[in-house]
């Protein structure tokens, strides 16, 4: 007898405007994450490395990387929204709300804010509002993301089409909930590892942030089931050997974290990825691939009643098996240039 | 001047009825081993997972995966039991006696119950009760494994043959002593992953469990060198090169803790792993391999005085570079299919 | 508009004698770190592994490995030391004066301690010493290491010449402050694996310790990041590819590490590292390639005031793709024999 209790995922008939699924599973958070996190992308953002650089600015302890928080409030989301995805399409509207620590367990809800059928009716797009929320409830963070999805049947009729009116950034009134206030005159520089701050960047500045990864099969596979992200493009090279690429495929997460990592040569200070205002996975990534990473400083921003810290709108594209020095990005016909991954556009926090 | 102090492992000749055997290693089990466990096999129990759910139903903070607990305290038995052995043989009656939290330390000890040496005169095999205890000297887990020893002389006279009379099964009034008594009305089950309780389960229901997950070199070493396993054929592929199979070959225990975190997608609520009646590790397993799993629901039982969970008794295979949605166990002439790694016979606890 | 906030790194003309350089990062070490290093290395000395072995000897808990200790500090070196190294030339007069533990915040600091061009005006020879301490300040860690690195141009003038003078031992009057005084009558010898202490051991004595243990490019990495190691040789096959070897160079810490976890096999008692007296790269290690150890007794010493444990001295021999039985270690000429990874000279405490 065979059984039917296996999760087959959910096809574009499945989803609904305004539908809001549960996320299985919890997961907390903790040092052991950390230090995983650590060995995979070396990043070295004092803020996130040391509690007592922490507690010096007034934390209660070393927050969780960023990203560590949003990768596994997106794995959670990956059974449900994206089994059978085909592609993931953008993020827009992500922003951290509040820090997350050691020990706080983290869940996923999503919303469903908009839901189109492709014009070939085998697939079709859907919008969710995904939320991540901590043992008390509180929201650590919210993105919306959108993916193309398989059609269970083709000839199931269209759903009527909403596309959600996504703001094309982050209004930086809305950003640095999750940094409480700093006492940034105790910030040291010297160990942090930069003297630079707000004031120091400009618009315009073009930093090539140097340095190399080359990744290895064993690695994004441990990161990707570190946040329990089942989609299994990233898994099966049983099943992948027959596909597009003939290869396992590079959770994306993983090319972010690696690029914010490589940025701390040149944005050492700036500690916290406060939102995404947009991001787009230009081209797949492989194990094999060396990725290098540079950043543009697109805009420049005060948050309303900080003087400690200020924002730095971010451009930060990776690239794969090239240097940065001469910043890759288009070609002249407006097409992503060959190697590059990822063209991420975020607001930072850095002291001023 | 030549050492003599290192450890030669045991021959044959080494054991005898009735010896126990202390084991190295005591081992502080903490979040930092839980956070590799779930990277290396992507686990997604929600009460492992969780310290809110397992707060929740009654534990006090999510325990440990029980296979971590198991693999920890086999791991210690290697040095003195199989450094020397051709094969382990199987497994039988063991039972998950308490819960292991992090932070605590996990010790071994090996009683030897049976002995007998094989017609060749060039091995003999040797069964051992392992049994795991707590920093309390609380016993956390026990099993009988028996393997295949090298003599270190053929010569040697053969020992008086004991073998242990080992029951099929777990008797399932001697199961369940490591799940507290639980507020199973708390257990959450759209955030768990699924809706399937102990009724929802027939006897003779088979189960795909769909996913299938690609093993690399560095994930079977860095997971078996976690669990202190010193085993040579894992880790040495200088030796291995010229050995039977030319590569190093995977613990089998990374594939029972595979196929146990792929069976999420069918038994997302058998939360606990409370006995092994019996395992075999059909054929060997390699980096590169893509593991697939399937269970059969092959009997059920309640638990004297509870009525907050009841056990499943399942079979869970393990199965190479090839799907399970035709359930591959054995051949015509009941041989194992080609493919197939593991069949273990265990008891899972889930909520009633 | 291109920044200039990238670290390029230091060369030889931006050292100067008495120069005292502060590290980026600070690090807080977490049983997350611990759980890693465990997973890479195998290590099993009982001390470091069980907090329950630890606190009946006299400590507050499980210290940190030594090495792993010894990995952190270096690792926040390496951007400022060492990026435009050529050569890690040696270490001297490493001691470790403070046990480390589980959330303890780790920082480094460097002072030049010797400057000298090379005749070839090309690169120089810089001596640092480097000082790792915790969150109060206190010191856990000290050590003098020599690289060679390359001058910005070649006819800048070279510095007045200044060599330190480097003792070849360490003075064992001034080893052990990193143990507590000792409950040396709890110590387990049958859980810490061995009954060997420190009247056992005879000058002389060679010990094979047999074990081999493959390295993957996975391990290495995420093992050299998770000390924020950020020397370029290690990481980045798109330049090595091109490079001297034409891969990645394996950081020289993890074959420290791996020698050290597989002396455990004839030294398993030998549970701290006191001082490293001297240490020598001999060759590079590379993926792929099998590690094995042998160590030889060279000295042994009483510590003064202390009757709970000895010194002994060890020359500690890492090997690569060749077994140790014979002790492989120099050919007739003097010169290193093939697979000589690593002659490193150090003082090791052990239960008297």
């Amino acid at each position: 007898m065979t059984s039917t209790k296996t999760n087959p995922g959910n096809y574009f008939e499945d989803f609904e405007f305004g539908q809001e699924i549960i996320h299985a599973t919890p997961r907390t958070v903790t040092v052991g994450d950390v230090a995983l996190y650590t060995s995979l992308y070396g990043t070295r953002f004092a803020v996130q490395s040391s509690d007592a650089f922490a507690r010096a600015i007034g934390y209660e302890r070393a927050p969780l990387d960023d990203l560590l928080t949003f990768h596994v409030v997106f794995g959670k989301t990956t059974p449900d929204i994206s089994l059978n995805a085909i592609a993931n399409l953008g993020y827009a509207n992500c922003r951290f709300l509040k820090p997350a620590y050691p020990g706080d367990t983290l869940s996923s809800v999503s919303e469903v804010i908009g839901i189109k059928e492709n014009s070939n009716r085998e697939t079709g797009t859907v919008y969710v509002r995904s939320t991540g929320r901590n043992q008390d409830g509180d929201k650590v963070l919210e993105y919306v993301r959108w993916v193309m999805v398989r059609k269970r049947d083709k000839e199931s009729p269209a759903p009527e089409a909403i596309v959600p009116n996504l703001a094309p950034r982050v209004d930086p009134a809305n950003i640095g909930s999750a940094v409480p206030p700093l006492a940034i005159a105790r910030y040291d520089y010297a160990i942090a590892g930069s003297p630079y701050r707000w004031g120091d960047y400009e618009v315009g500045e073009k930093i090539d942030h140097v340095d190399g990864m080359t990744l290895e099969e064993a690695e994004h596979q441990i990161a990707t089931r570190l946040y329990q992200n089942t989609a299994k493009v990233h898994f099966n090279q049983h099943t992948e050997a027959k596909g597009r690429f003939g290869k396992r495929i590079v959770y994306g997460g993983v090319v972010i974290s690696l690029a914010r990592a490589l940025s701390f040569n040149g944005l050492a200070n700036a500690f916290h990825l406060a939102a995404i205002n947009g991001g787009r996975h230009v081209a797949p990534c492989f194990a094999g691939d060396t990725v290098y990473a540079w950043s543009e400083i697109l805009e420049k921003a005060e948050l309303k009643g900080r003087s400690d810290v200020g924002a730095l709108r971010i451009r930060l594209v990776a690239v794969k098996d090239r240097d940065c020095a001469d910043f890759p990005l288009k070609t002249a016909d407006d097409k992503y240039a060959d190697g590059v991954l990822l063209d991420l556009d975020a607001w930072v926090l850095i002291p001023r």
